[in-house]
């Protein structure tokens, strides 16, 4: 594997989760596979269980591990080709890319989308960058518009709590919040499942529509209630507008997931990837109650990354 | 051990003491201990002491070692149960500290208390709430009302220099500084002579008593002088108030200490947890003098987080 | 080695050399060399190429690495005798110093210069004193006046690229930029091409003349395009004025490196430290084309960095 950018990068999707549950119970069967071999993890936002699993990932597998918040302890990047760089950026990313890739073995990196300009976002320059200019496999940390670590994880979670012999019926359900979020997790989560043997249903109110290409396998709705009956699991998660880009277009009252709503579903399992607003996106009961798997998922961030650095590993 | 961070949670002192004076002549003895064990270092204010020692005494034990610090790296804390997260809080601290867990074999906290509101800062309820969610085995970093690992190392560097035979003198003595400093090293440090075979004086002026519960087996007096009498150890350290919870009632003219002091005493060694206010606190010819400890002390922060990992390592 | 700040700890260049370059082929023949020994990393300003390079190079000789970013997650250091420690800064170096010494077998330090009072800069107090109170043997990772794993990297690049049987012509040349700069890069390259047997010639306008401390043996000149008839190496980089301290003098229009001036040249590589502002120090085409070595130079800063800590740990 040379990047894991998306799941479009991963040859086989049920392998990739089924590796990542044998590493599970065996973390470090391979400890041999990372000796002399360089993790950099490259931090242009805040992360607490990405940075953590992803070197968690990494020491099970007897990887060094580099960490640089670039944000902070760097410097600001020039991503234009041709700029002229008498401003506030300090180095182009193709001298910083191929600088970080003369000493890692694999590289992650982590960028949020600004939110400002969607085509700006959605084009994913900085990634493209990396895997451009660094000469080594680059592993997204949550990109603008994917977070695929997070999909994989949760992928796992839901094979490991799924009923045997049914297709499980997913929903991916918009939650209110107090500011404007990307749609990365959402897009992943969708763009995952529809890879996956789910029935997927994703909902939120008008307006937010998710882009195209990722809920091309999902029924879609605007009525929530409806969506719930009978899911085995659902996905809560806020996120902006597309259409208007970045736009916080509701409050969103009603829309929080509530054990009234629960009520509604197949004795659903809870997920979310963190971090949650409680009583805004998810109410206390949920996260304290028996449903909720956000810790499961939390922990299984571990073996995604591990699954996704082994397989980098064995094709260096 | 369950958990480190006061001295209640130490069956036997002398033994701990002990075995981080035999680590200090053993410090890679136990690398077994650590394999394939993780130590996280939660960090929401400045360290240098605390994060360097007790990152080298886990990589003396073999462990991996992860930093964060949470108030830089991460994002804000809600520590109130049922909190409406509809504000500046990005993530409650049961999942915070459960994912940490998650991730983590021991993990270390430190927070500093705000010395707004006396409750709320003698609470400890972020360190009791990672205790509670984390699920794992949590050593205090120091915190709004200890600091158990410096106290350690403190009652550590004692044993190292006490007179054979004779149950020490030991001073501990208020000084000035241009802020306000809370009172846990202060605590903390009375705390543990209160459980060792040492005669313990505190002195400070009127309006700095700490909390009773920490100098029930001190004597205790606003008479520095006559304190420093025949004193073999003197410990100096500021604090501001208690009573008037978090106030700088003072600047304590006169109450630097210096060697006119020091003449006073047993020609006593002098002890201070750093960083020191040079001339404020101490004057330079003491700390550059014979009788100064700090270096030792500082040093000895090594094996005294050293001999609580590895009693945590070995009940894991 | 005890110290390692300019080329005169190095008791012979061409050693050194040849070692980094025995160490780029193979670089895990020493990890035995590093066992239980901790290099300690302090910085006092933003690094990306140091960071990570010097760490890499300690993980191949087998060493644990604590990074501190002191500006950043400790506090301010005081470094003048005798003073008294009311205001902003916490610890007087004398203590950090020793402290750090005690944790960490190597300690490797980096801090910029203010560019406001010559004097101050050129004494080097910071990094004087950390040798003096550490305790421990002492790597610059750049100082105010020099940049010495810098050096010996570009030295070791030069080796790499030089023709048999001829001594190269070696150019460096100032090139504009949009803020002050200090001289360390530019003094450090001169002092060490001075100790090597290459032909070392320096250009840059009037006035930015650099300390004749490093330019002893070069010939210096302000005519750029004289300079850089028949070069086999050009050395790019900025710096602001050291007679009118600090000091930006000119814009420097014309002195940027193009392709034009290399066609003056002996089809010259072209070198820079990083990070480079494109075009307007050097342009694209020469960063883009097969004349740059600045990448190669990035990756030889991870054996200039082995190299200097083997020396180091063989003393220990």
């Amino acid at each position: 594997m040379k990047k894991y950018t998306s799941v479009k990068d991963v040859a086989n999707v049920e392998e990739l989760v089924n590796e990542a549950l044998h590493l599970k119970q065996n973390p470090y069967k391979y400890k041999h596979l990372g000796e002399n071999k360089t993790l950099g993890l490259i931090f242009l936002n805040p992360s607490l269980r990405t940075r953590l699993s992803t070197q968690k990932a990494a020491l099970n597998l007897g990887m060094n591990v580099m960490v640089m918040n670039l944000d902070k302890e760097g410097w600001a990047l020039e991503t234009q080709e041709g700029a002229i760089m008498n401003g506030t950026t300090v180095e182009h990313i193709k001298e910083a890319a191929g600088v970080m890739g003369a000493y890692c073995d694999i590289l992650g990196i982590r960028s949020f989308p600004k939110l400002q300009n969607r085509d700006e976002d959605y084009n994913e320059e900085l990634l493209q960058q990396f895997i451009e200019y660094s000469g080594i496999p680059i592993v997204s940390l949550e990109s603008a518009t994917r977070h695929p670590l997070q999909s994989l994880a949760d992928l796992v979670t839901i094979t490991e709590n799924k009923a045997t012999g049914k297709k499980p019926k997913v929903v991916l359900t918009w939650a209110p919040h107090v500011k404007a979020i990307p749609q990365c997790v959402a897009n992943s989560f969708a763009e995952w499942m529809g890879q996956a043997n789910v029935e997927l249903v994703v909902t939120h109110p008008e307006g937010y529509e998710l882009a195209e290409e990722f809920t091309e396998n999902a029924i879609v709705t605007t009525n929530q209630d409806e969506a719930l009956q009978n899911a085995d699991f659902v996905y809560v998660k806020n996120w902006s507008s597309y259409n208007d880009y970045g736009k916080v277009l509701t409050e969103g009252a009603g829309w929080m997931m509530t054990d009234n709503k629960l009520a509604l579903t197949n004795n659903a399992k809870v997920m979310h990837c963190l971090p949650v607003r409680r009583n805004v996106e998810l109410n206390d009961e949920i996260l304290d109650g028996q449903n909720s798997l956000v810790l499961q998922q939390a922990n299984n961030r571990t073996y995604a990354a591990q699954a996704v650095l082994k397989r980098m590993l064995e094709a260096l």
